[in-house]
């Protein structure tokens, strides 16, 4: 296991689908150990897209080799296309073919796309195997790897279809991110500064001091992901399949998910960070407006989130938006709709946000068309 | 509610997934009632196939305008080819496309294949929706509704992709088995013997003395049933996820499935209860072989299956069967392997039947290509 105990260990604590989350430099040269102690026996199928694959697989199945672990490699395109139905059907297939059985893994190398994609094949083959996450972007250490939350996108909007699923083991490997274009490593630091604003202030006040360390790759970046990774953790273990507070969690998320699907998810335009950025300054600006949120504080979030480089108004997204209309079919189809009230996380200030299930379409139109400068 | 108290109930146990199981004659008719007070302000979508919508499909509607449950219906074709990945994509594509949300149910009307595909398209869409059963065949009533079990085929074999989702809700109309055809319903008995044969020698003997009633629509019906409910949920409570002992209900199963598979599903050759009953004569008789099972106890169970009309021999599957390999391959493909050593239910006499996981391919083998007639 790991012996030199520079990784950080943390346990997300759900009853018997209970797991460990490993962070550290050059984890990834270390999964085969890793794996053959923590799942012993366990044949593996590794997932992966074709961008991952060449900066990281050969160090992985060298690990593998290297400690006996059994494996085959399944590689898909790269990209948010991948998480549809004819890919995830195929990866069903193909593992069946390899005849795996329960007890074996599905080990996820990649971003939040290959862990989406595969933790929902890993839980419909047999009933559900064994599933490895091995994060490789920011984001996924730091969000999609951490709360079991697994699926595809349909015509209908993102992530329609999926599992709850928990890993067995997650293996957070903090030196990929030195490959990591700084967009998308920006695009991860804003749901690491989500946490902050949240529920953490003093995380929030610690990342306006230590953003630097962060984004240079200093002991500080791993401090954070641990943080975050802990953050969402207890938020998961108190509410596993989001019947509460769990949507806690969506702070920024029905705006950002809106202005994703407005750019139709052109990545060229916007990737989900920058909507993230961008809808959790429209959630300060709501709850600022209806009287919830200090506008200092307001102030104090867009403060940061540029000093980092990330955008945090509409305008900045480039080339034509679509009609109001639009932005609010796409927020009404989104997920946290309840018997057809909204559910929005809105906030008091950094912090102190709150789950409010009493949002009114009228005053939020109006909110948007000024912000969409219509 | 059930106002008559004419119905069972019978309750499943499974912490904050339990649920009731509703048994007794017309309950169809008081679906609408029985919905909107369990799952008050759901919209429903009703899933049910050709053949069932027929006989039943005006009469659950009906009970819905009156009770004011919202629906939709979606209509599948009939028989075992319909739990494939096509209808699977499709029925969630449609679901989505009404806009329903996760606290909205699907409604299986049907058979076990109705109940198996309705069940996994409710467990994923929107990361898992209600889901109510409403099985219309003795099988589904007393084995598929139970438990949890969901999942369509693929080309390697039965049931290989699915996931555990449990109903908010069982309804087990007992009437609805006067239209089942007399070769269904002795397929269903097969799954009610089981239960008796595992281990519950005296619900065997009892089934001896009252099977008549059963297959005439008397009070034993709903006896044995509600009986077999139990009796399986006994078994599910114990190991949700079939980690050890719920192999128990698989009692014939190995066996039956390799028949099943080795007439290509071709229902007029072999149903599954058909494959059953033969699977559990086989058990048996191994076990004999083994010097486990007393011969008399192989020869009553023998003697029953056969009063009531099931099949007990492998020569009485009309047409030509696979080679032995074809067998021992089907065997092996089946859920139940792990790491290698094939998990069998044998027994030491009726009513006393157990997992092992020791059993060997050879004398497998041996005693297959006798019964097998090489």
């Amino acid at each position: 296991m790991i012996e030199e105990s520079k990784a950080t260990l943390v346990n997300v604590d759900l009853g018997d689908r209970s797991y460990p989350i490993i962070i550290g430099r050059n984890l990834i040269k270390r999964a085969g150990e890793e794996i053959s102690a923590r799942l012993p026996g366990s044949k593996t199928v590794i997932i992966t897209d074709e961008a991952v694959a060449k900066f990281h697989l050969k160090t992985l199945e060298d690990s593998f080799k290297a400690s006996g672990v059994e494996f085959n490699t399944l590689i898909v395109p790269s990209g948010e296309q991948t998480k549809r139905f004819e890919i995830f059907e195929r990866l069903c297939d193909d593992i069946l073919a390899l005849r795996l059985e329960r007890g074996d893994a599905v080990v996820a190398l990649g971003g939040g796309v290959v862990g989406d994609l595969s933790g929902f094949v890993a839980g419909v083959v047999r009933r559900g195997m064994k599933f490895v996450q091995i994060p490789t972007t920011l984001l996924a250490q730091v969000d999609s790897s951490v709360g079991g939350k697994t699926g595809i996108n349909s015509r209908h909007g993102k992530n329609l279809l999926g599992v709850f699923n928990q890993p067995a083991l997650v293996l957070a490997d903090t030196s990929v991110l030195d490959t990591l274009s700084p967009r998308d490593f920006r695009s991860g630091y804003a749901e690491v500064a989500k946490y902050g604003l949240i529920n953490d202030p003093d995380f929030f006040y610690w990342l306006e001091q230590n953003w630097e360390g962060i984004f240079s790759g200093g002991p500080e970046r791993e401090e954070a992901i641990a943080h975050s990774c802990r953050a969402k953790a207890a938020v998961v273990a108190a509410d596993e399949f989001e019947s509460g507070n769990r949507a806690l969690l969506n702070l920024g998320h029905t705006f950002g998910h809106s202005l994703e699907g407005a750019v139709a998810y052109e990545t060229e335009r916007l990737v989900h960070g920058e909507g993230v950025s961008i809808g959790m300054v429209l959630a300060h600006e709501f709850s600022e407006q209806m009287g919830l949120c200090p506008p200092e504080d307001t102030k104090r979030v867009i403060e940061h989130l540029k000093t980092v480089g990330l955008p945090t108004r509409v305008d900045q997204i480039p080339g034509q938006l679509p009609p109001i209309g639009t932005f609010m079919d796409l927020i009404a189809q989104d997920k946290k709709v309840s018997r057809g009230q909204l559910t929005f996380v809105l906030t008091k200030g950094i912090g102190t946000s709150y789950v409010d299930k009493t949002v009114n379409a009228e005053p939020l139109r109006a909110f948007l068309e000024e912000k969409l400068g219509k």
